[in-house]
């Protein structure tokens, strides 16, 4: 859902070029699904996707270790978030900026976006403003030109502002896919799809997926 | 060379894991060959060979796409470094060091070392002591406990120094492969060939490897 919102300012924006990440996590097949028919409703120029083969070999993660169970979301809200929980995949989002700043580079494009959210995010440590601040130092230390400018529009924006801004924008969100399982209905349980529900719903407004069962009211 | 001497210092004062890419590059096969034998002969712990798919992908490089020459040595010694060459794959290091970063969270290790020098070296702004600088913040921004440490033991060193310390370590510099070229035999010619070749010859010592030809003396 935030990649989708971002990707429509992207594409409000500017020239856009969409990268995706095939890196072992239980839903690639279902992401990357939602992701091409996600650029391509925005009219994107390219569609590039990259698979990552470390963290299946490495583990580590709920996310892409099948050893290791995806927990429910916390009972209490204020539970998310607090600590960095088992679906943390290590240094991630590294891998992602890395990859588009190198795509930016040959292609000559000057901005690099990414949908990363703090508030209300699940604690990861690489959705924090200081660590893009922290990117955009190693950008100019270290490439060509060093002119490459990361944005996180959404960085500091509550998930409900987010559904709301994807609606003002036309987002296709109907086409998104945020659940951690695989299933071919979003859970509806998972701490992802808890946020996601409960911005939908705080925003007012009904989301257009179908879910498998709702702990969180969406009417 | 400069990997496999890293490579030894970790060895000696650590237990020490590998990590070797194939991104592409022209000497993919061979320097996998070469990387993994000095690992055996290093004694490390484990070995992981990761695949990059982005830089064939996207292009952008001498060293990754073959419709780019790989150009010989300029003729004067100071034109070496002096601006950012064809051979620059964007970015490239980042991607290295993100999965090092990755690797050693779920490992639980301390240390990330990589074989970066940036006097003699040919210009790469992912080379330079600022660019690991950042790259410590980063890892102190972005990962569960921010404790991990990037050391570049050489990157002040010169490549005679380089070759001294490998010396005296007991290096497996019989095994390296440092020629941009994927022939059988390093070509020479090349910048990384020249470069290896005056480090050898200005340390005095006789490099174990076999050339197709020598623009420098080696004698």
């Amino acid at each position: 859902m935030d990649s989708c919102v971002c990707a429509a300012l992207a594409a409000r924006d500017y020239d856009a070029y969409a990268l995706h990440f095939g890196y072992g996590q239980r839903t690639e097949d279902r992401e990357l699904r939602s992701a091409r028919a996600v650029a391509e409703r925005l009219g994107f120029k390219d569609f590039l996707h990259l698979k990552i083969d470390l963290f299946r070999r490495i583990g580590g993660s709920a996310l892409t270790d099948a050893a290791i169970e995806v927990p429910k979301a916390p009972e209490e809200e204020a539970a998310i978030g607090a600590e960095i929980p088992v679906t943390y995949v290590p240094f991630r989002n590294a891998h992602f900026l890395a990859a588009a700043v190198s795509w930016a580079e040959v292609l000559g494009a000057k901005r690099v976006m990414i949908g990363a959210v703090e508030q209300d995010s699940s604690g990861y440590p690489d959705c924090r403003p200081a660590y893009y601040e922290a990117f955009q130092r190693l950008i100019e230390a270290g490439t060509r030109d060093g002119g490459i400018i990361v944005e996180t529009p959404l960085i500091r924006m509550r998930k409900r502002e987010i559904v709301a801004l994807g609606l003002e924008l036309g987002a296709p969100l109907d086409l998104t896919w945020s659940c951690y399982s695989g299933a071919e209905r979003a859970c509806g349980e998972c701490e992802s799809c808890v946020l996601r529900l409960r911005a939908f719903s705080e925003a007012g407004i009904v989301d257009p997926i179908s879910y498998a069962r709702m702990e969180t009211a969406n009417c």
